[in-house]
């Protein structure tokens, strides 16, 4: 059940010293070191760091090829300036070498802490280990590789029809819709070409990962990358994308079960909304709203709070249209208080899952996103770099 | 020192009982229940609260003039649909009866938990006592009873040119960019229209009030008020907006330091943007952040994290032309490091109030935010109504 489960791909994961004891490097490669058809889908940040650059810039060069990805984890490379830029492309060099493939055709992640040069003679000596190390029993060690404050690996196995879809991930903090510090890595043995496997990405994030708001925060270095070594053919493509949309879901709950300081992980639909978009800036003002995510952490259904923040997000907004669910049951209609079952709807709060909807009663456009709730332990978590 | 300073105004506080003990009831009025000159300027927020729909329809009836304001706090009556606008009128009504003034010329506030019936009985049984209240001395006692999670009474005093200038305020969560949960009721003696001051007064809350950003939520049923007696004849009116700008700059700050759970107020400055509107944008994003806002409270001067919220606002961004102060020192260049004093850095975060510049080189786009660092005491105040 991993990012090695489909034929063609080995991987390594190592402990190389950027940081203190665990493992914070991985290495994800074709078993022949061949490139293959890639597809990626990067952080909308515009303070985007060397290694998102480097990665983007190499498929855009070679037409979406890779033969590998190496990662490292406990700093993100970002705010590193153009030393960063250089040492990102030593990372791909390094691994090219050891590898015996071109520098071209291997792409880089790093996640981690912002602003700190890499320490990247300790990168380039562990390198050559790692991947000697590379193998098909590899996926776990480089999913462990590639964690920063997750406290659990991510990863994912889909067996579709005449191919297998497994891939990694990583994240827990920094993400908000358009990812944040978020990595994930999937590999295929489907026979998929570059451009339609990227639309099929485009498409799965769009509708997974960037549904995700942890806090607000868009990161830097945010990647998804897809490999598909075309060791089984060609697959339906209907199902390919459908597999591909399945395993971006699973990866996007685990990493909103391991969100920093998390207690609760809230499914949030804006329903009625005059548009898609219209929808999708009113679920985002309200899975962002610190009152709205403290009365989750509370087990408050204080439905107030979420049509304050409805109302406040630019979109169109009549109160009197509105309804608003705890789990099924309507608590709000109108823009009142409607009469239910107080019982069940805090039975249903004291779930580690929500299930919230607000409904405009405006139009059809609709939007889902997946939220946390805001408690001591994010706090504990963000407030001391060190 | 209260909102009786200025000649014309008398003011009362009493406990009605929507809270269990503290004062829950404030009235304003002219002390010879004359309607006077009156500006306003109301919440954003499309979920607005019954007393914000009457106070807006009635000075927009008469042209701008009232006698008196009605406040209560412990309860926003918002949330409560036609029954809750029904509230608020009788609670004009109630308070004009008991002054012997057209209820058209008073005008109504509420603040506190949201979707609850208004306990209208007790506040009607109060009122005609808390008419009787009324007094040149009850400032103090009004500014008590508009309270609700705030730990200390706001008020100013700003004596102008042939005029006085006097005010309170509550406010302490929900506080975002056009203002929240937040109430604030200014009296001067100067004889200024009521249109001419509208003008002063929306514009020294955008400088103001409206950079205050606590939780980036609006509130339901912010109210800023002035009136004008005129006792004392026409003013200079440079001055007289001078004196606005600075009565409001005073509650804001006020507002800052009582806000819920705050350890550290931020002022925050965005400089050379494409244009204000984009400075804005990017003060908001900052001071929203999660992630920002508890490297504040851990007094931590992680610029990285500042960087990403900039450059994930959707503004225009260029890493290698920004630059980064905390209390005047750079701490970092061209989007990475930059050497500095750490141990002056540390002092500095160490302080109550801590002055922050990102600088983002492109125009001469300004704005400033005071923001609020996120620790576990605002946690604590909002993760359960009752």
């Amino acid at each position: 059940m991993s990012v090695t489960a489909a034929e063609g791909f080995v991987a390594a994961g190592c402990h190389a010293g950027v940081k203190r004891r665990r493992y914070d490097m991985a290495l994800l490669a074709t078993d022949d070191g061949k490139p293959v058809p890639a597809a990626a889908v990067f952080t909308q940040n515009k303070f985007f760091a060397p290694p998102v650059d480097v990665s983007r810039s190499r498929l855009q060069a070679n037409g979406g090829r890779a033969s590998a990805v190496i990662v490292n984890s406990g700093n993100a490379n970002a705010g590193t300036g153009p030393a960063g830029k250089a040492d990102a492309e030593a990372m791909c060099a390094a691994a090219g070498e050891a590898l015996g493939v071109s520098a071209e055709h291997v792409l880089v992640c790093s996640t981690g802490i912002i602003g700190t040069p890499l320490p990247i003679e300790k990168i380039l000596a562990a390198t050559p280990k790692l991947a000697k190390k590379l193998s098909k029993e590899g996926g776990e060690d480089a999913a462990r590789g590639i964690l920063t404050t997750d406290h659990k690996s991510k990863e994912v196995l889909v067996e579709g029809p005449g191919f297998t879809l497994g891939g990694m991930a990583k994240g827990c903090g920094m993400i908000a819709p358009n990812m944040a510090t978020m990595l994930a890595f999937l590999t295929t043995d489907a026979a998929v070409e570059a451009e339609e496997m990227q639309a099929i990405l485009r498409d799965a994030s769009d509708r997974t990962f960037n549904t995700l708001n942890v806090d607000g925060a868009t990161s830097t270095n945010d990647t998804v990358i897809l490999l598909a070594s075309g060791r089984r053919g060609r697959p339906d493509l209907a199902a390919f994308a459908n597999a591909v949309h399945k395993a971006c879901e699973d990866l996007t709950l685990q990493m909103a079960r391991d969100a920093e300081g998390m207690t609760k992980m809230v499914e949030l639909r804006v329903t009625g909304a005059a548009s898609d978009a219209e929808a999708r800036a009113a679920a985002k003002n309200i899975a962002e709203n610190n009152l709205v995510k403290c009365s989750w952490y509370g087990g408050d259904p204080y439905w107030g709070r979420l049509l304050a923040a409805a109302g406040s997000s630019g979109v169109a907004f009549e109160a009197e249209k509105t309804s608003v669910s705890y789990g099924g049951i309507t608590v709000s209609r109108a823009g009142t208080n409607f009469d239910h079952d107080a019982d069940a709807v805090a039975a249903h709060m004291k779930q580690e899952r929500i299930e919230i909807e607000v409904a405009l009663g405006l139009g059809q456009g609709s939007a889902r996103v997946v939220g946390i709730d805001l408690g001591p332990g994010y706090i504990k978590e963000n407030s001391k770099t060190s």
